[in-house]
């Protein structure tokens, strides 16, 4: 076995992110001692019994003391308080990261309380499930899904590095950006459609034409694609929404805007205009297909609609942390 | 063998949903004869390859004499022409019947041009996949899916149960309502979450801040399942939305108030507006996986996605007719 890339990791929240780290840093030989710290006695004795880990500890103070590279897998709303009772008990030279969808609040958060002496690289790995908890985590969460990191412009290069080679190693594809275009891209590619799905599910279901036992039957006319979305945690998406708060509304703008033009395309019969948009956003769709983040495969699910089968679901990657 | 429903079956229009007709006709035994008509000569040959029908026709009105069940299977925008070309060879007692995603436009478009001799009743089969032409069309396209026939209150009843039992010999759970209803339920479940996610798609191609490439790399966040459905027929859609005009503006209103609404409770900081909504759009999710429209396996599509695999697309039942 070659050299542990870290001596002592260790992970504060034990969630399906915090729990899915820990298998990974064990299975690829990442650390060699992972010590695992949550608030909660119950989630804590379930993770020792899963042996996640090396050590177990109620304080996060305690298990980040000696640690090289410290991990924060905690919600984005908790992740300031947290850094400042861990502060003084980080080892000078320490990598300090967090898991959190959002990067700019979490860097104002969490920024005022590290001491100089530590190299702040805040992370995101795009991957999660609906699951939660110690037992939620698995091996191959992070395998071929995009871990963005966003270091400041005067961070080391290579505590970035060592970084990129933890995920890179838990099978993420690793990019690095700022934290301002990160909120950007994701407020595109996740939050706002996770609104839209949320707010169309909503509208659907106060109807007073159509009833909820109609939307439910006809749903796979399209539908239904969004009530998966619109099925995730609510907690962690108030929390998106409201810290992600400035590039949500910068692309809801437009999206809005885009929409009130769609609108009166229809409103005034103008075919053309829906055409045209209707063709553009083929283009993108085989990106998406060419670039393998999905399949071009028609068959719908219908092999497996209706039989009580189990059809796969799409990937909506989200990140869950210990809740 | 018994008897077959009808003696003679007339298909005007030989593509997906045509051909998925003359597929169920022949292996279920619903009709003694199938006479196909199409306009473009290589269709007709080619359905003719295919052994799909009994007679071939390049005129329809020569297909639908002595036919005891007319099916048009034409996009929506052709149906009143093809209507006033058959008309004076309809033999009286026919159901003519069609296949439309819209059924305010059919009907207005056809009625004026119908005998009264004959019994309409409109039909929409909520089947389909992005594939189209003769080939397209296979036996299980219609098992398990909903068909909706709208006839009017005054439409012989039994003309009606034919048509359902032809339908529901073609694997269909049939529903019966008014036109305006119809429209009404497809502009929710189906109109306007197919005009947001093209919307949405064309929001992310213009932006300047986030690149095309960035936007399909993270499109496993939420973002790819909208393309997915934003990559659908534009002349379909584009017709869809021009015929059912009244209905899709009814609802995008209310979806674009209840938006403007998130969008104030973001701006705002009313995190409890936001957890209300999130918790209630579940209430939904559950009501689909409960009535089988869906499962609520969580992997993702996690065991197919990066390794070449193929993945179930989930089903985005549309209407694709014979184009």
């Amino acid at each position: 076995m070659t050299e542990p890339l870290f001596e002592r990791l260790a992970l504060i929240g034990i969630g399906l992110i915090g729990s899915s780290i820990a298998l990974n840093a064990r299975a690829h030989g990442l650390a060699r001692h992972i010590a695992i710290a949550t608030r909660r006695p119950e989630t804590l004795k379930r993770a020792e019994e899963l042996g996640l880990g090396d050590s177990y500890h109620l304080e996060a103070a305690e298990a980040v003391r000696d640690a090289d590279l410290v991990i924060l897998c905690i919600p984005v709303g908790s992740c300031g308080a947290v850094t400042k009772e861990i502060a003084a008990a980080l080892k000078p030279g320490a990598i300090v990261s967090d898991v959190g969808s959002v990067k700019g609040a979490v860097v104002a958060q969490m920024q005022p309380h590290l001491p100089e002496t530590v190299h702040f690289v805040p992370a995101h790995p795009i991957a999660g499930t609906e699951q939660s908890g110690p037992d939620a985590g698995f091996l191959e969460l992070f395998r071929n899904r995009w871990c963005i990191l966003t270091p400041s412009e005067t961070t080391d290069v290579q505590a970035v590095e060592r970084l990129r080679r933890f995920w890179e190693a838990s099978g993420s594809n690793v990019e690095v950006m700022t934290t301002e275009h990160h909120d950007l891209v994701l407020a595109i590619v996740s939050h706002v459609p996770h609104l839209i799905a949320y707010n169309i599910v909503g509208t659907a279901a106060d109807l007073e034409t159509v009833t909820q036992s109609e939307v439910v039957k006809f749903s796979a006319s399209g539908f239904r694609d969004f009530t998966r979305i619109a099925a995730s945690d609510p907690t962690m998406w108030r929390d998106i929404f409201l810290t992600n708060r400035d590039a949500v509304l910068e692309m809801l703008a437009r999206f809005s805007e885009d929409l009130a033009s769609l609108q009166r395309a229809i409103r005034w019969g103008d075919g053309d205009a829906l055409f045209d948009l209707f063709t553009r956003t083929r283009a993108i769709r085989r990106g998406i297909v060419e670039a393998g983040q999905d399949t071009a495969r028609a068959d719908f699910g219908r092999s497996a609609a209706g039989e009580g089968k189990t059809e796969a679901a799409p990937a909506i990657a989200t990140v869950a942390p210990d809740r």
